[in-house]
This record gives C-alpha cells, structure tokens and sequence, in this order.
C-alpha cells in the first residue's frame, strides 16, 4: 500500500469512516437482472474489517450515488446505520452527515473510487482508494489500497487506520487469546 | 493505452458513439440460470463514462447480436436510447443507424471486442477495443484499452475521446469546482 | 498457446469435438442459490468459437458428470444437441456417443480440464486443455490454451482446430467481405 | 505452494479437515440480492478434491461464522455431513467437533483465511490457506496455497494432504485405469 508521513500523521484523528459503494464496498460491476440490478457483489474480508473498526469505536457511513435494497442489506448486517443512498451531489450529504455526527473535517475518511467521489475527498482529512480506482481519485488519495475494489480494499485501508491509532494489536488480540471476545464480528 | 497520432486526428470527429454489448459493456460472462440468461455483469466506471459523454454532448447507441430484458434496463439506466438487439448483421443495423443520426462514417466510432464487430468496425471512421477483444479486432482496431470488457474499458476509451476532443478538463471542473453540476450522472 | 506438430497433425483429423462443461465452457465457478445451483458463467467469444466450428461443418457433444438446467439452456442456444448429463463414468458416456456418431477415436476432439476427464482424453485423437486445467491434464493435453475456462479456452483450442484444418480464413472472409453470411451465428 | 518438512509429517497424521466457507471453500464474495444472500461462489475443482479426500477414507467437516442455505446445499452435494453454521467463535464449535469425532488435534487439519479462524488454528495439528488469506492467518499456516480461495486453494491443500500420506497415485489410478470406479464423484 502507497503510504506516507502525512497519511500516518492524518489517520491518527480519524473518527468517522464514509465509504462510497460500486467500486470500494463492492467489485464495481453492475450486475443486472431482467428486472433490474439483481445483486451486489461485497467482499468477506472487507466485512471484518468494518466490524473490526467498530469494535475500536470507529464509527461508519454510505455516501452512494446508487440506490438499492442490496446495499441496504449489507449495511444492516455491517452495522453501518447511517446510510445516504441516491446522492449524485455527495457534498450535500456530506455536510448534513458531518452535522449529524458533530465531526470536523479532520476527523473523517473517505474511502472512494471515481470522480463523483472528489469533492468529498478534498474536503475530508484523510481519504483511501482501490488499487483500481480512477487516476484522478489515486492521485489524491493519502493511502492507495493494493487490493482492488471488492477484494479487500477497503480491509486494507481500515488495517490502516487502526495500526496508524494504535489499535490494530490488541484487536489481534481477540482473536489469538481471548476468542470469546470476537463473538458478534460481521463477515 | 495502445494510440496512434491517427487515432487522435479521427477521435477529434465522433458525434455518435456505438456500443457492442457482451465483452464490451459487460465482461462477456453468459449468465445462465434456469429459465435462460440471469443477469448481465456491466460495470460502475463505465457507466460514469457514459454520463459523462453525454453531458459533452456526444451521442450514443447499442448494437448487440444477443437480445435481453437486462441490456434494455442498463440501457436506459444509461441514457443510450437508441438499443437494436438481435442483430447478428451488424451492418445493416449500422446503416440504419448511421441515417436515423443523419452522420458520416468519420463522425461515427464503434467499440467491439470480436469478429461480428469487424464488418462496422471497418466501416466507422474511429474505433476501440478492450484488452480481452479477439486479435483480429485488436489488431485494427483504433485504440485498445489496457481493461478488459466490463472492467473499465469503455471508460477508457470515452475518456480518450472526450481528451481528444479538449472536453475532459472542464468535465473534471464539475467534481472539483461545482459538485452540484454533477448531479443527474449515472453510474 | 502451447503446441507441437503432432498436435497440428492430430487436429487436423478432428470432425466432433466433445466438451466437458465445469471449467471448459464455464469458469469452474459452481454458483450456489438457496435453492440450488443458480447460474453457470459462460462465455460469449467462446459462443462464437463453437458457432463457427459449427458453420465449418464440425460436430459438437457435452459430457458432463453435474446436471443442470443451466447446462441445456446454454447447449440449446450454442446448437449443441447431443448432451450427456449426470456423466460421471465418462468413458462409458463416450462409448455410446462414439457409436451415435459413427466416428473413429482419431476423428474426436476432447476439451476437458480435471481427473474424471483423462479417460476418455487418453482415448481420443485430440485433446484441448484450459490454462487452469489440473496439472495431470494439462500434461497430456495437445494443446494447452493460455486463457483460463470460461475466458476463451475453447475459443482458443476450436481456432487452432480451424486453422489445422485451413478453414479459419474462409471463416474470417465471412465478417470482412459477406457479414450477411455470418446471420445466425450464436454468442 | 509454500511448504515445509514439518508441514509434510503434520500432513500424515491429519484425519478430519475442517473447513472455513467464505474465502475458503468460495471466492470470499459476498453476494447481496434485494432479499439478502443470493449465492456463493464455489468452485468445481475443490469439489472434486473434497470427493477424493472422502474416497481416500478422509473425514470433513465446515465450521463457519455466517449462515446460508446455500452452504447447506453445497455441503450436501459435497457429502461434508457436520456442518457447524453461525459460529462467531470457531474454538466453541472445534471443542464440540473434536470430541463428535474423537480425534486429537494433531489428526485434524484446518483451512482457514482470516482473523476468526486463527483460535482453532492455533489449536489443530496442520493448517492450509489460501494465497489471498489474510498475512496474519498465512504466516501461521503449515501451507499456503499458490491459488485464491473458491479457485482451487482447497483442492491444493487435499491433494498435498492425499500426497503425503501416499494416498494420491492409488486416487490418480481410478482415473487412468478403472474409470467405473470414479463414479459417484462430486463436483
């Protein structure tokens, strides 16, 4: 993962995560059936990391251009209560989620894929992207995921943030030593 | 990206955009349940694109020798209204299509992946493929995508037209500038 | 692709060619809905590969040891009528299909890519082996395709029966020159 | 695939593998439809490597932290009869197994991709990843495989397993020679 100084220095603040979806939560393929997008393709891996930040006491939101009950589902089963699905103009739900949460900019991520993505990301403290999100979007990003969208990009970033906070370790520790602990993670 | 200084003197003329569909706008998976084919597996990136050569203007159209309800649902997502399926002579499509739009060849670029794509593709004044097309098409083909079908091959290829053409800096002000231009792109 | 001359002068006295179905003509993904098996992933280059061996005048058979709607849904629209579901004693399988053709072992092409393929690879005159065969099938394969099940292996492998054999420039001509010819040709 | 000589004595004691479901015996994807779960993407090579560990007297078991119907039904298909669903924490459902089975750690083997599996890996006698597991679980793991999770990993890990226990060239022979004797093999 492309990483540097002021990435590190950046994730340490951050609080809240908002994820955009076709492309960083799923494999960005539309996959349509004869009455419309039949499902939504979301990634195991990427489930624990979600249920991983949450269990440090990060908090998640879906900023979406899209609208589906696909997403809905996975957001239930992820955790994730604040969900902005249908928004074209992703900056307008972004200061009404900033609002919600009582957040400054520097204290929340941003993890997106494609141009309708940058307005948020320049606005936010720190943002992450796929290994194939557009060049416009890596550029700006402060880490680059080696993975790709739907493939544990979005892990990568989270792993990220908890290790740049300290977190990462005792997290690893639910799983090595105190199994019980882990009960109630999402996939 | 595979580009000649010829390819960017035709890109500068195409008004009309024709897509073929299986291994162009999707992956060229054949999705097939029960009762016949299930879903279609097209892509975020794009479908973003696509807005985005319709918000410069351009014109676009489908030609597919396949037929299904899912083609006409991402069709219409996508804003491409004029959709002929079914059509295994593509030439005959194309000339249709050609005077329904009242252009000339050099105003026309066709995007096609294998050999039922060559007879129009021989014809249109510009032409792309993705990565994963047949050789035969590659190889006279305009320009050839680093992606493959359904993975952002599409989006490549509009991109080079759109920076052909000088449009791609002022589309990208919309997501830096003025987010709520943006409104209304589908993905 | 791998190839020898052996494999060139084999090709050449191929008049069926048999496929085996998980793998070969799909991804080797087996898609588990709530009910059941949900879909199969073909491949549309594939569909145009099988289309021309057709149209060249070649014989197509499936042998499968799975059984699925999916299966007959596909081989109904590729014109393959002679299939052999439920096969897992191909060899037996083989016998029958062998005397249905009235054919010789050197006329049979095989395309398989795991263990309960080599019986009956070991028996025919030709045998055509994904890039992601299983390695003891991929040793004693005549050609080894380099594209993977369901990307373009049988595509791969019924082109260079059509080029042994001198037909793929006729084929071709059909695109380039007659494309109201290549009418009725399936994806 | 990466292995070791402690890995290859571990591998002759092992009677019973346990497997992990999402991103071990699937590609790890997690497939949202409007009502939840669509699919899970299995794999017909791991199919096949289950059947022959089942011919070569090898016992199998799944131990898993999401449910599906549609784990129910490639289980039964696949002939793995104890199947342990919704289990957050593995170690509880590995105590049940172990003494349902009455086998001790060193004859139970484990392939597992991520966090929760490593309580129980850290526990049984021979571990198998696959090559997109997570670092932590592949730096424990007695071998990784050179394929990703639902492409083949677990068959890789089988067939090291039949291997060396001296068990694969008898397996190879049902194929060559006595065909009939393959029958009844899963997919």
């Amino acid at each position: 993962m492309v990483m540097t100084a002021e990435a590190l220095a950046a994730a340490r603040q951050v609080k809240l995560v908002i994820f955009d979806v076709d492309g960083v939560l799923t494999d960005g393929g539309i996959y349509i059936g004869p009455q419309g997008e039949l499902f939504k393709a979301f990634n195991a891996k990427d489930g624990l990391g979600v249920s991983l930040w949450h269990k440090a006491g990060g908090k998640t939101a879906i900023i979406t251009g899209r609208t589906s009950e696909q997403l809905a589902c996975r957001a239930q089963e992820l955790g994730i209560s604040r969900v902005w699905q249908g928004q074209r103009d992703k900056r307008a739900a972004y200061r009404e989620l900033k609002e919600a949460f009582g957040l400054a900019d520097e204290e929340i991520a941003y993890i997106g894929d494609d141009l309708i993505d940058l307005p948020v990301m320049l606005q936010v403290g720190f943002t992450g992207a796929p290994a194939d999100a557009s060049p416009e979007v890596r550029r700006i990003a402060s880490v680059v995921s080696g993975l790709p969208g739907g493939h544990g990009a979005v892990r990568e970033v989270l792993e990220f943030l908890l290790k740049a906070q300290g977190k990462w370790e005792a997290l690893l520790g639910l799983f090595a030593v105190q199994p019980a602990d882990a009960a109630g993670l999402a996939q």
